[in-house]
């Protein structure tokens, strides 16, 4: 009996363990990021799943570029993948066929990494996160949400409004004609 | 018989703008990787190919911030999908399986725009270029190639160089202990 004994708590010792882990690492959003970041599904995609049809730029500097030469406008997502609100939205924005259409037309940035680029955060930074840049390389701080405690974030509710802002920023600035 | 030349001639005329066509895509470098990015693979991977079974950053940025929490060193490989050395240089690293097991002791990241930072064109813009960075973020211009003219340059022949320059970017700078 003793000897059975062993194993069973040494079972128990691990199953604590384990849970005791998933506990820290959801209550703790920059230890999930870590987790999660360390066993992302394999291969990575570009797109992150906010539209795999749609052709993604990786970094901040190629879509600058991209805008200048191609005189597109950027949209650039600031999300997480372990943030509830992002993954709502994400779906919706996914899901949306005007908007997946509409999307095309811009050079796309989708970021789970702040850049040191301040103007890409003007209210502070936080996800999910919206900002549109004119080809002439101009944040569009006009272009925003419905939450004035945070002008650039939108909830799956607010895809509407998404969608009329995306039509806003193909309305380039006046600088630019 | 002329009324049968006369698709045979249609089909001539159109190999030959077919053939003309991919000449001046292979020629004009910045019209390939214009073509070329315009229609990418979807969806489109972080790994692009270097390695689907490790876990790549996306920027920098990103880079920076998980060298400097987990204490490991970025590798980072500026690359084109239109230049035939990145290519051939991508498959043996790919096939390579010492360095993939190496290389994912790594922060990694894969780029095809160049980044804001000159820290990573100490010799210049180039393709294939693979620079190590220091957990301390010093850029490690110490570990280089065979090439005088393009320090950080690899060819396909040089993998075992290039081997032996992740274990030494693996010993990490004096400053960091």
């Amino acid at each position: 009996m003793e000897k059975s004994l062993v194993p069973m708590l040494l079972l128990l010792v691990a199953v604590s363990y384990s849970l005791a882990k998933d506990t820290t690492t959801k209550s703790d959003r920059k230890d999930t990021k870590e987790t999660k970041e360390t066993h992302p599904k394999l291969p990575q995609t570009l797109s992150r799943g906010w539209g795999d049809q749609l052709i993604w730029t990786q970094t901040y500097e190629e879509a600058l570029y991209k805008a200048r030469t191609s005189h597109k406008p950027i949209m650039i997502i600031h999300h997480l993948d372990e943030c509830p609100h992002s993954q709502a939205l994400k779906k919706v924005f996914a899901e949306h066929k005007e908007i997946q259409k509409l999307a095309a037309k811009f050079i796309l940035l989708n970021l789970v990494h702040e850049t040191i680029d301040k103007h890409l955060s003007p209210d502070g930074q936080y996800v999910p996160r919206i900002l549109f840049v004119d080809p002439s390389l101009t944040v569009r701080a006009d272009i925003t949400g419905r939450y004035s405690n945070r002008l650039y974030a939108y909830e799956p509710t607010d895809i509407s409004l998404l969608f009329s802002n995306m039509q806003k920023a193909m309305n380039f600035l006046k600088t630019e004609l």
